[in-house]
């Protein structure tokens, strides 16, 4: 069983290198259209746009759709290894993510209202030939080790900083 | 200029009918192969992948990697939207964002060390003729109106449903 191999040496290694777990992810956006951004992670590239109400041209997800995709898709490969570490048979696993905002939030027409997500909800449809109660229990163990769920429910410490070149406005024609 | 002329638009919508501004996003996760899932967006599909230490292909990037680049997308458009609300120049936007996690969380090795992020650090690059001053109030707005942002630096409720279909457990080879 592949996952539980990785999760015996993943566990050995960390008994020899108490940082052996630690992990580091890097991402790079740049704004390429009025609403457009190409974003860099590794060797790949990840199209993001906004629908035509927002300036976009729909050609891609937008942000807050990533953030959903983000933990759908945590949600389903956690259902994986949690099953697999615990000896579970789990043989399909779907996820729906349905998230509500109100963008007077975002355009900020009104201070009360938060920009992000008011509500998440989280469907998952589970197949399987175990006892409906074995798949409970292994629910209760990928909702305490989703990374993103995690991300969502609980605040991160997010340090921002801006730098500024400053560019030579070109005259403006008389 | 075509945003603010949207924010004009939105607003006035938004004075003949108050829910107007209310916007609902669905995603749809289906796991693929171990720990490969194809997310449904509308009609864009998004892959996600882990790397091989982790039971992938490394064909596409992984849930918490789609969780950086939705938040550097999110400020990268949040601040092209701000500059044109505040009429604000601004030439050129770029966000890298890192983020750290342990592993340990996860894997559910010891239950102290949570499985999201411990730490994210945004590094935004502006270009633009203002002075620096003027994008330092920028980079407030932002901060205080960017959807993601909130998601990470604030708890989203979420509520979590699961269905279990019981399949037939083929019969084992003797």
């Amino acid at each position: 069983m592949a996952i539980k191999k990785i999760i015996e040496d993943t566990k050995e290694a960390l008994a020899n290198d108490p940082a052996a777990t630690r992990a580091a992810f890097t991402t790079d956006s740049d704004l390429v259209g009025l609403v457009q951004v190409d974003v860099t992670i590794g060797d790949h590239t990840v199209p993001v746009d906004e629908p035509s109400g927002l300036g976009g041209g729909g050609t891609a997800p937008n942000p807050v759709e990533y953030a959903l995709a983000s933990l759908g898709s945590c949600q389903a490969i956690t259902y994986r290894v949690w099953a697999d570490k615990l000896g579970i048979r789990l043989d399909r696993v779907r996820v729906r993510v349905d998230g509500d905002l109100d963008l007077q939030g975002f355009f900020g027409f009104d201070g009360s209202v938060r920009p992000g997500f008011h509500g998440v909800e989280v469907e998952v449809e589970l197949e399987g030939p175990e006892d409906p109660a074995v798949y409970e229990e292994l629910a209760e163990a990928v909702n305490d080790h989703c990374p993103v769920l995690d991300i969502f429910r609980n605040p991160v410490p997010v340090d921002s900083r801006v730098a500024v070149t400053t560019t030579v406005e070109p005259a403006t024609e008389a």
